[in-house]
């Protein structure tokens, strides 16, 4: 395999973000755009609340960048419903050329690797990448409705009630770059541990790593944060030692959006955050907002997906994953 | 928006098709790589059988193009199942970065497209499009198992145990060219009956095929053949309604895949074939080996995806879907 890393000219125009009651109410809870006191967006069940995220994600986004619809060539969008629901339903009305994708947690980061590829090559002037998940339509889905207070194991992550949106264009117009994509190539080392999907992610983020220094020639003090989506304090510890265990130690510069998302002393998220929206929302308003004032240099998102099912699980099977990197990078010389 | 027709400079090496007994025994029967005669693929459970021909189809594709995984530099894949599980588990060990779609039956055109636009662009050498479905594990899930004997409605689509995998790569080294691509836009028109998803995917056809001619300033007659995968024989008939209303005559060159996969006189499947796997095994046995001897000079492939899913149709809501567009041309000058 060529080591496939590929450099891109282009950069994220806008983002935006929607969160729920408990995100709001995390450390990062002033940067969102927009949130549900009752996590519901005015919809009658959660998957329609979820599909209500994206749309206001990205009509946000949208409106940050000062374009409507026809500004963008294409959406990629996705989340962890069965069948992308929350996506189709969500974007059903925006009448653009639609990519769903299914990339678990990664989509995020997934859909800015197909935005940033085609925009660079010049297929499509401007396009969009979306992602969300929802706490309440992923524990019914995944695990049991939240009425039943099913007892969560420790290394079980807190699935984030967000979504968030990017829009993607030239250098030029950008308010931050992407200077380059690394697909990630799907891994599996055993797990069969659906309540730590942590460790399930961790070597697939390792390996999207290793293969990124080498290909570079970068080290992890080269970047100013290194931040994987959502491997939670487990699966980032894990990281961090699989790393060291290759003579890379990226803990100087290592954080997890599922651990930046929710307060570790206030807030019982056990491992911390996961879902499609837990990067996606955290990029969007926390790191590229610092990003673009130059607070932030150099920043690796690695969006890490597990994509087992509940089936897959019940069938015995071990949990594959998938981590793809975007390297953004501020556009201010501070 | 900016009518999205894209050209491109890319073909289709190869491509193999895997399907279970009932395709076989179907009229393009001959016309298949693989098949297990009792649709399990030699596994335990019908989701790993599934996964299973998505390994066979990528394999098989590879061998025929005289490839190994170290020739694509990505794989685009997605199937029906919940989380995609039948691609994400097919083709993990395959070291290759890897690209997770959902389409519903669209995945193979919209993994076709990706793929086309992509080694177009420059940005990958050869790139694999991959999808699958099996009818066990979609009756499962979408309706119940088949060991209940469910009554079907007669315009019900029956599911395809088959799987379809195509190696793109430059036009030189290609079999069949890919002259352009057109990606659908998610088209919603108020059908919630969940046993004629023809009827949801018919407009959405309708709309991507009407903005292809006027982009291209061609007519149906300038094609030997426009095959929707898979509108069935009611959304097929709906589409050729619609697109008469609009003064577009396609009936003398169209056709639908899940028309194709089986006989109406011996195999009652009702409405035609569906599922990803349809359109994907047809269009890789069938239609692409007429494309490279050149008794078929241009085809318009159209894939059709309804994006509900069995929630959203309990919750009430209409079905989405999105139709996308592959322009096939043959090198032959027969």
């Amino acid at each position: 395999m060529r080591n496939l890393w590929l450099p891109t000219r282009c950069g994220i125009l806008s983002a935006a973000s929607v969160v729920g009651k408990t995100e709001k109410q995390g450390p990062l809870g002033a940067c969102f755009d927009l949130h549900s006191p009752d996590d519901r967006f005015g919809q009658k069940t959660w998957e329609k609340a979820e599909a209500e995220m994206q749309r206001l994600a990205l009509n946000t986004a949208l409106a940050k960048a000062e374009l409507d619809e026809r500004g963008i060539d294409a959406i990629f969008s996705g989340d962890l419903l069965n069948q992308c629901i929350g996506a189709a339903y969500g974007l059903k009305d925006f009448t653009v050329p639609y990519f769903g994708l299914y990339g678990a947690c990664s989509t995020a980061a997934e859909g800015l690797i197909l935005s940033s590829l085609l925009v660079t090559g010049g297929t499509l002037r401007r396009a969009a990448a979306v992602a969300s998940s929802h706490n309440c339509t992923a524990e019914r889905q995944y695990r049991s409705p939240i009425e039943y207070g099913a007892q969560r194991a420790p290394t079980a992550q807190w699935t984030a009630t967000a979504a968030g949106a990017f829009v993607v264009g030239s250098a030029e117009e950008a308010e931050v770059l992407v200077r380059g994509v690394m697909p990630g190539i799907v891994i599996e080392k055993g797990i069969k541990d659906s309540a730590n999907m942590g460790a399930a992610m961790a070597p697939a983020a390792a390996d999207t790593l290793l293969r990124f220094f080498a290909a570079t020639e970068t080290e992890p003090a080269d970047f100013d944060l290194i931040a994987t989506g959502d491997l939670g304090y487990e699966g980032g510890d894990i990281l961090c030692e699989l790393m060291q265990m290759e003579g890379v130690d990226i803990r100087p510069v290592y954080n997890d959006c599922g651990m930046m998302l929710y307060s570790r002393d206030t807030q019982d998220t056990h491992a911390g955050g996961s879902g499609c929206g837990c990067s996606a929302s955290v990029v969007a308003s926390y790191l590229l907002p610092k990003l673009a004032t130059g607070d932030l240099k150099r920043v690796l998102m690695l969006g890490t997906g597990a994509m087992m099912s509940p089936q897959s699980i019940q069938q015995g099977e071990c949990i594959p994953a998938v981590a793809h990197l975007v390297c953004l990078e501020s556009k201010e010389e501070k």
